[in-house]
């Protein structure tokens, strides 16, 4: 039944940035008559796990049915207890989850399970789950570090502004919508001094009306420039951290001490080397906008290459339509 | 019955390249009882027609059948006689073409069949012919210029070349495959004098192998430098047309006479920007290959923009993966 997963994994992907250090996992139970009758989503650190929702939701007729969970039920008490728990009390008798858990402390949940008599399966939708609403987690759990996400939208000749400087604007309103959309949904939002400097950029998430999203991911600031105190990344519209390093690592590892696990990095093009010398992109968001423009700025400068063999490999993910535009997504062939 | 007229395209496609000034037709019969009976392409100027091909492959059970036309069947008397009346003479009772001839002087060919009582329509599969085997011709029938494609590869971040000049191989080895079919298929390659300098390119069409394909198109270098004559470009691998001048009419005009109808345009940046400001780019081709370099040089220079606002506006026709490169065909908005 893939679509309870389905709804799990949409429901993951609403929790997506306010779990943040925690996964935003997904849950739905089915009913012993095959009706979806809960759905529930990682709350906010320190509230009820993604399984507890569900069941809650679900109530009495969670008895003798069937959980379907983005992520591999946690058996281990943190702040909230175990959910395998919490579904041994409720009666689940199947439970199918998309992913397993990467971290050691909490893995195991499976077992556990299956050891009360639950029949247990994993791997459903695993890839959907995987690059989709988990990804910058399941980076984060395996790695220490932050996911790491370079988006830059270009015209069809690879310059991101005019020969002016002018760039206003040079995706369509459906990109831009999208990339509001990712805004809202990551922990975090990187740029470097110069791009503040040049741009001004608010660096915020905006509904579709202009007006300011009820969640705003932190703005990171990177670099040893001084911020003007005027600059709009300082306003009140949103949290704003100003780390004095160039150095990709350091500035990851003050983000992570903070919690973060997505990040957002949207200029310039020096800042985007220093991360791709570093191997510190995670994945490429391109959007190309079928436009020429034979002139003006690149989105990457200085990545360490000098000839064509010393090229960063990349793989193309996804390709896909943002209205007018072409977007593609791409992750490094290797990363460390 | 869309296989038949799919039978003609294919027959159509392969005729490009050695049917130039006129246009690469395919046609295919259908007897009465359904079989194809025979499929057709236009021969070499002065050559039989696509009909008359398919009718000669038919024989006599062309009677009563159904004639596929990728064009509207032609009604005058040129280097050959006119296709309805070898139609007619089959006794072939109904037509489907795909397009219309834009030729005032080839045109009503359809209303001479439907005045001898044949069946007649238009339009089957006709945006896969126009935007497949007679797209150029269309565009030459129409504007009387031939039809420029321009083509190239670059890094996702929009480079052609490393720092240092190389590009060997930016694109795969399916995309390089791509464009040596493309290339057999165009009546001229074109390139600037600058690039024929740089990079000493041959400008040959290649089978997978590497050996020279047995059609070669018209290698033309554009630009008042002389060419190096120990330059690629003039060995004895093809023809090939120094144009001396920079103004892509007179370059066009200058293959209009040579009753070139097909061109692909591969470099370089300015020879192109050069184009773009004429607006005689009638369609971009762009492989772009999941590399990242940070550096080098960008396919396009100097395209008449100075600020956003003149960006150069395309639409994005098609998307594909090539590979493991993206192939974007994009066409200009407005052309004159």
């Amino acid at each position: 039944m893939t679509a309870a997963m389905r709804a799990a994994i949409e429901a993951s992907e609403r929790a997506r940035g306010i779990t943040s250090p925690n996964p935003p996992v997904g849950a739905a139970i089915v009913a012993a008559d095959g009706e979806i009758v809960g759905i529930g989503a990682t709350q906010p650190p320190g509230g009820p796990h993604a399984e507890v929702m569900a069941l809650r939701a679900a109530g009495e007729r969670a008895k003798g049915g069937t959980a379907y969970v983005t992520l591999e039920p946690c058996s281990h008490y943190g702040r909230t207890p175990p959910c395998t728990q919490a579904l041994l009390a409720a009666g689940i008798s199947s439970v199918f989850y998309a992913v397993a858990d990467p971290n050691p402390r909490a893995a195991g949940g499976a077992d556990v399970l299956r050891a009360a008599g639950v029949k247990v399966e994993g791997g459903l939708l695993a890839e959907d789950v995987e690059r989709g609403p988990l990804r910058a987690w399941l980076h984060y759990a395996r790695t220490g570090r932050p996911h790491v996400t370079w988006k830059y939208a270009a015209s069809l000749d690879g310059r991101v502004a005019a020969a002016d400087g002018t760039s206003r604007w040079i995706s369509s309103p459906m990109s831009r919508a999208e990339v509001h959309d990712i805004r809202r949904k990551v922990d975090a939002i990187v740029a470097g001094t110069g791009t503040i400097r040049t741009d001004d950029p608010q660096l915020t998430a905006r509904e579709d009306d202009g007006t300011l999203a009820a969640r705003q991911p932190l703005r990171v600031v990177v670099g040893k420039t001084e911020i003007d105190p005027a600059a709009r990344v300082l306003d009140d519209a949103a949290e704003t951290l100003h780390v004095r390093s160039h150095d990709p690592n350091e500035v990851l590892a003050a983000l992570a001490e903070r919690g973060v696990v997505d990040v957002l990095l949207e200029g310039g093009p020096m800042l985007a080397g220093a991360f791709l010398r570093a191997h510190r992109v995670d994945r490429a968001l391109v959007y190309i906008a079928p436009v020429l423009l034979g002139a003006g700025p690149a989105a990457l400068l200085d990545a360490g290459v000098n000839t064509i063999t010393q090229a960063l490999p990349f793989g193309i993910e996804d390709v896909t339509m943002s209205g007018p535009d072409v977007r593609i997504s791409a992750v490094p062939v290797k990363t460390e």
